[in-house]
């Protein structure tokens, strides 16, 4: 899927890390809410609330899930799922563009 | 206007300057596109096709439009138009969210 259809897009960035992190909002009819969203190289911590699928488009990083000790390394094509009210760190190894779903 | 309702969102970003330049792609029920994008800190030169207007949501940057000597200093909250087929030149000055519309 290319394309989203029929969203809500809010007009101002999420600005996170002084920019290294930025994304946009989008919102379906049905409430659902996604982000898209580009990570510049970098090592970055986020905090979770709902549970995310996290959708690498493009570039390359490492991710430590939640009580995992090891990294894993994430390519474009590839995704990752994280546990609602968790920590996740990253290590951006190239830029890297991402889709966001917040799960229900 | 905070959102945009009823668009259609390109999922993969447009990356230009080795990410240093960024933004999505929304289409309108009316097939009229506006660009929501980040630029970081530095120096570019960009090339229009349609004329535009660039509206600047937050951030600090200097503009040269095409056949002016000179720098117009723009923050958030301010935009500026460019010609079709033309070239314009920006220094950003701290991280600048905006909106693109291209105009028919």
């Amino acid at each position: 899927m290319s394309d989203f259809t029929q969203v809500t897009v809010t007009k101002a960035a999420n600005i996170y890390f002084n920019g290294q992190v930025t994304s946009r909002t989008l919102t379906f009819a049905d409430g659902r809410r996604k982000t898209l969203g580009i990570m510049q190289p970098g090592a970055f911590e986020f905090g979770t609330q709902a549970a995310e699928l996290m959708e690498i488009l493009s570039g390359e990083l490492d991710v430590q899930l939640p009580g995992e000790d090891g990294w894993r390394r994430i390519q474009g094509g590839e995704s990752f799922n994280v546990p609602a009210n968790s920590t996740f760190s990253v290590r951006v190894l190239s830029l890297t563009d991402y889709c966001c779903s917040f799960l229900p």
